[in-house]
Protein backbone atom coordinates (compact mmCIF):
# COMPACT_ATOMS: atom_id res chain seq x y z
CA UNK A 1 0.00 0.00 0.00
CA UNK A 2 1.31 3.42 -0.49
CA UNK A 3 0.23 5.46 2.04
CA UNK A 4 2.32 6.94 4.12
CA UNK A 5 1.54 8.93 7.03
CA UNK A 6 3.60 12.32 8.45
CA UNK A 7 2.93 11.71 11.74
CA UNK A 8 4.90 15.18 13.13
CA UNK A 9 1.85 16.44 10.37
CA UNK A 10 -0.62 19.59 11.83
CA UNK A 11 -3.19 17.36 10.01
CA UNK A 12 -5.25 14.69 11.63
CA UNK A 13 -3.86 11.21 10.65
CA UNK A 14 -7.36 10.63 9.90
CA UNK A 15 -7.57 12.77 7.27
CA UNK A 16 -3.97 11.83 6.07
CA UNK A 17 -5.71 8.40 5.22
CA UNK A 18 -9.02 9.76 3.57
CA UNK A 19 -6.65 12.12 1.35
CA UNK A 20 -4.54 9.47 0.16
CA UNK A 21 -6.84 7.37 -0.80
CA UNK A 22 -8.71 10.02 -2.86
CA UNK A 23 -5.32 10.77 -4.23
CA UNK A 24 -4.86 7.02 -5.05
CA UNK A 25 -8.07 7.23 -6.92
CA UNK A 26 -7.44 10.74 -8.90
CA UNK A 27 -3.96 9.12 -9.26
CA UNK A 28 -5.21 5.75 -11.18
CA UNK A 29 -3.08 3.73 -8.51
CA UNK A 30 -6.69 2.65 -7.19
CA UNK A 31 -9.11 1.21 -9.71
CA UNK A 32 -12.77 1.13 -9.37
CA UNK A 33 -13.35 -2.98 -7.57
CA UNK A 34 -9.92 -2.74 -6.30
CA UNK A 35 -9.93 -4.59 -2.56
CA UNK A 36 -8.41 -2.34 0.27
CA UNK A 37 -6.84 -3.76 3.18
CA UNK A 38 -9.32 -4.68 5.69
CA UNK A 39 -9.13 -2.20 9.03
CA UNK A 40 -7.33 -4.33 11.17
CA UNK A 41 -4.51 -5.06 8.09
CA UNK A 42 -4.51 -1.02 7.38
CA UNK A 43 -3.85 0.13 10.67
CA UNK A 44 -1.06 -2.54 11.27
CA UNK A 45 0.39 -1.81 7.61
CA UNK A 46 0.61 1.37 8.78
CA UNK A 47 0.86 1.62 12.19
CA UNK A 48 -1.92 3.46 13.74
CA UNK A 49 -5.20 2.86 15.05
CA UNK A 50 -8.71 0.78 13.95
CA UNK A 51 -10.53 3.17 15.37
CA UNK A 52 -9.05 6.15 13.04
CA UNK A 53 -8.74 3.67 10.12
CA UNK A 54 -12.17 2.47 10.51
CA UNK A 55 -13.51 6.77 10.58
CA UNK A 56 -11.74 7.29 7.31
CA UNK A 57 -13.13 4.19 5.82
CA UNK A 58 -16.88 5.34 6.74
CA UNK A 59 -16.13 8.93 5.70
CA UNK A 60 -15.07 7.40 2.34
CA UNK A 61 -17.83 5.35 1.99
CA UNK A 62 -20.21 8.38 2.81
CA UNK A 63 -18.61 10.33 0.16
CA UNK A 64 -18.69 7.06 -2.37
CA UNK A 65 -15.66 6.78 -3.10
CA UNK A 66 -15.97 2.83 -1.53
CA UNK A 67 -17.98 0.25 -0.72
CA UNK A 68 -17.98 -2.11 2.81
CA UNK A 69 -18.82 -5.14 2.19
CA UNK A 70 -19.51 -7.14 5.40
CA UNK A 71 -18.10 -10.22 2.88
CA UNK A 72 -15.86 -9.11 0.24
CA UNK A 73 -14.71 -6.17 2.26
CA UNK A 74 -13.41 -3.02 1.17
CA UNK A 75 -13.65 -2.23 -2.42
CA UNK A 76 -12.74 1.05 -4.50
CA UNK A 77 -16.78 1.87 -5.87
CA UNK A 78 -16.68 -0.46 -8.29
CA UNK A 79 -19.49 1.79 -10.60
CA UNK A 80 -17.03 4.65 -10.14
CA UNK A 81 -17.08 7.80 -7.81
CA UNK A 82 -19.74 9.86 -8.39
CA UNK A 83 -19.30 12.99 -11.33
CA UNK A 84 -19.74 16.44 -9.80
CA UNK A 85 -22.95 17.72 -8.60
CA UNK A 86 -24.32 21.32 -8.01
CA UNK A 87 -23.18 20.59 -4.10
CA UNK A 88 -20.26 19.15 -5.06
CA UNK A 89 -19.52 22.30 -7.28
CA UNK A 90 -20.90 24.54 -3.91
CA UNK A 91 -17.94 22.75 -1.74
CA UNK A 92 -15.31 23.46 -4.20
CA UNK A 93 -16.09 27.24 -4.10
CA UNK A 94 -16.82 27.12 -0.40
CA UNK A 95 -13.24 25.66 -0.03
CA UNK A 96 -11.79 27.86 -2.90
CA UNK A 97 -13.35 31.39 -1.28
CA UNK A 98 -11.00 31.88 1.69
CA UNK A 99 -7.71 30.54 0.05
CA UNK A 100 -8.43 33.07 -3.05
CA UNK A 101 -9.59 35.83 -0.53
CA UNK A 102 -6.17 35.18 1.77
CA UNK A 103 -4.23 35.21 -1.80
CA UNK A 104 -5.61 38.29 -2.85
CA UNK A 105 -4.43 39.69 -0.17
CA UNK A 106 -0.84 38.63 -0.44
CA UNK A 107 -0.57 39.75 -3.96
CA UNK A 108 -1.11 36.51 -5.66
CA UNK A 109 -2.62 37.44 -9.27
CA UNK A 110 -5.76 35.43 -10.59
CA UNK A 111 -2.67 34.16 -13.40
CA UNK A 112 -0.48 32.86 -10.48
CA UNK A 113 -3.02 31.44 -8.89
CA UNK A 114 -4.31 29.32 -12.07
CA UNK A 115 -0.71 28.07 -13.12
CA UNK A 116 -0.86 26.86 -9.20
CA UNK A 117 -3.88 25.20 -9.93
CA UNK A 118 -2.36 23.34 -13.03
CA UNK A 119 0.92 22.61 -12.05
CA UNK A 120 -1.35 20.62 -9.28
CA UNK A 121 -3.70 19.10 -11.87
CA UNK A 122 -0.46 17.77 -13.71
CA UNK A 123 0.81 16.52 -11.25
CA UNK A 124 -1.80 14.00 -11.17
CA UNK A 125 -1.80 13.23 -14.80
CA UNK A 126 1.75 12.68 -15.57
CA UNK A 127 1.38 10.41 -12.80
CA UNK A 128 -1.85 8.68 -14.64
CA UNK A 129 0.66 8.71 -17.98
CA UNK A 130 -2.13 10.60 -19.86
CA UNK A 131 -1.71 13.59 -21.77
CA UNK A 132 -4.08 15.86 -20.93
CA UNK B 1 -19.32 45.97 10.66
CA UNK B 2 -20.15 43.72 7.81
CA UNK B 3 -19.37 40.53 9.74
CA UNK B 4 -22.36 37.67 9.33
CA UNK B 5 -22.12 34.52 11.50
CA UNK B 6 -23.86 31.41 10.51
CA UNK B 7 -24.80 29.94 13.80
CA UNK B 8 -25.82 27.06 11.75
CA UNK B 9 -22.48 26.22 9.96
CA UNK B 10 -20.08 23.36 10.34
CA UNK B 11 -17.21 25.81 10.53
CA UNK B 12 -16.31 27.23 13.41
CA UNK B 13 -17.31 30.65 14.57
CA UNK B 14 -13.79 31.32 15.21
CA UNK B 15 -12.53 30.39 11.33
CA UNK B 16 -15.46 32.14 9.87
CA UNK B 17 -14.60 35.12 11.69
CA UNK B 18 -11.09 35.34 10.87
CA UNK B 19 -12.44 33.81 6.86
CA UNK B 20 -14.94 36.99 6.93
CA UNK B 21 -12.14 39.64 7.96
CA UNK B 22 -9.46 38.60 5.47
CA UNK B 23 -12.05 38.68 2.88
CA UNK B 24 -12.93 41.88 3.86
CA UNK B 25 -9.39 42.81 3.09
CA UNK B 26 -9.31 41.26 0.22
CA UNK B 27 -12.23 43.31 -1.02
CA UNK B 28 -11.07 46.58 0.08
CA UNK B 29 -13.83 47.05 2.42
CA UNK B 30 -11.05 46.82 5.42
CA UNK B 31 -7.73 49.31 4.32
CA UNK B 32 -4.63 49.19 6.05
CA UNK B 33 -4.37 51.23 9.60
CA UNK B 34 -8.44 51.02 9.67
CA UNK B 35 -9.24 49.86 13.28
CA UNK B 36 -11.64 47.24 14.10
CA UNK B 37 -13.50 47.18 17.27
CA UNK B 38 -12.10 45.86 20.35
CA UNK B 39 -12.97 42.05 21.58
CA UNK B 40 -15.61 43.36 23.32
CA UNK B 41 -17.36 45.36 20.94
CA UNK B 42 -16.96 42.86 17.98
CA UNK B 43 -18.00 40.37 20.57
CA UNK B 44 -21.05 42.44 21.83
CA UNK B 45 -22.00 42.92 17.85
CA UNK B 46 -21.78 40.03 16.85
CA UNK B 47 -23.27 37.77 19.81
CA UNK B 48 -20.91 35.82 20.50
CA UNK B 49 -18.16 35.14 22.86
CA UNK B 50 -15.33 37.49 23.62
CA UNK B 51 -12.98 34.36 24.41
CA UNK B 52 -13.85 33.47 20.26
CA UNK B 53 -12.96 37.04 19.17
CA UNK B 54 -9.53 37.12 20.91
CA UNK B 55 -8.48 33.64 19.40
CA UNK B 56 -9.76 35.02 16.08
CA UNK B 57 -7.52 38.38 16.29
CA UNK B 58 -4.59 36.25 17.84
CA UNK B 59 -4.73 34.41 15.16
CA UNK B 60 -5.25 37.27 12.67
CA UNK B 61 -2.30 38.95 13.93
CA UNK B 62 -0.05 36.41 13.82
CA UNK B 63 -0.36 35.73 10.19
CA UNK B 64 0.41 39.47 10.23
CA UNK B 65 -3.14 40.64 8.86
CA UNK B 66 -3.66 42.82 12.03
CA UNK B 67 -1.84 44.25 14.88
CA UNK B 68 -2.78 44.42 18.60
CA UNK B 69 -1.27 48.08 20.13
CA UNK B 70 -2.48 48.00 24.07
CA UNK B 71 -3.76 51.67 23.34
CA UNK B 72 -4.21 52.10 20.09
CA UNK B 73 -6.16 48.84 20.09
CA UNK B 74 -7.02 46.81 16.88
CA UNK B 75 -6.00 47.97 13.10
CA UNK B 76 -5.50 46.16 9.92
CA UNK B 77 -1.62 45.99 9.45
CA UNK B 78 -1.15 49.50 8.34
CA UNK B 79 2.09 48.26 5.87
CA UNK B 80 -0.41 45.89 4.14
CA UNK B 81 -0.71 42.66 4.48
CA UNK B 82 3.09 40.58 3.43
CA UNK B 83 3.51 39.72 0.19
CA UNK B 84 3.05 35.42 -0.61
CA UNK B 85 6.24 33.85 -0.24
CA UNK B 86 7.52 30.51 -0.75
CA UNK B 87 5.61 29.01 2.82
CA UNK B 88 2.36 30.41 1.86
CA UNK B 89 2.77 29.33 -1.95
CA UNK B 90 3.82 25.71 -0.48
CA UNK B 91 0.35 25.98 1.65
CA UNK B 92 -1.81 26.95 -1.22
CA UNK B 93 -0.53 24.21 -2.98
CA UNK B 94 -1.22 21.41 0.49
CA UNK B 95 -4.92 23.31 0.00
CA UNK B 96 -5.33 22.84 -3.15
CA UNK B 97 -3.83 18.98 -3.69
CA UNK B 98 -7.27 17.52 -1.85
CA UNK B 99 -9.51 19.23 -3.54
CA UNK B 100 -8.41 19.23 -7.14
CA UNK B 101 -7.94 15.17 -6.23
CA UNK B 102 -11.64 14.72 -5.33
CA UNK B 103 -12.27 16.83 -8.31
CA UNK B 104 -10.65 14.72 -10.86
CA UNK B 105 -11.98 11.64 -9.23
CA UNK B 106 -15.60 13.65 -9.98
CA UNK B 107 -14.39 14.47 -13.52
CA UNK B 108 -14.24 18.06 -12.99
CA UNK B 109 -11.68 19.00 -15.92
CA UNK B 110 -8.77 21.58 -15.66
CA UNK B 111 -10.75 23.63 -17.35
CA UNK B 112 -14.23 23.69 -15.19
CA UNK B 113 -12.08 24.01 -12.11
CA UNK B 114 -9.81 26.92 -13.75
CA UNK B 115 -13.49 28.67 -14.53
CA UNK B 116 -14.23 28.27 -10.75
CA UNK B 117 -11.34 30.14 -9.61
CA UNK B 118 -11.95 32.70 -12.02
CA UNK B 119 -15.27 33.14 -10.55
CA UNK B 120 -13.61 33.67 -7.02
CA UNK B 121 -11.40 36.29 -8.27
CA UNK B 122 -13.91 37.99 -9.96
CA UNK B 123 -16.75 38.12 -6.73
CA UNK B 124 -13.31 40.10 -5.18
CA UNK B 125 -12.96 42.66 -8.24
CA UNK B 126 -16.39 43.47 -8.77
CA UNK B 127 -16.68 44.31 -4.91
CA UNK B 128 -13.60 45.85 -5.15
CA UNK B 129 -14.27 48.35 -8.31
CA UNK B 130 -11.75 47.53 -10.20
CA UNK B 131 -11.63 45.96 -13.68
CA UNK B 132 -9.10 43.02 -13.45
Amino acid sequence: MFIEINFESEKPIYTQLVEQIIAGIAKGKLQPGERLPSVRNMAEDIGINMHTVNKAYQALRDREFILIHRQRGVVINPNGVPRADVAYVNYVMDELHPLIAESITRQISKEQFMKLVKEVYKSYSIERHDST
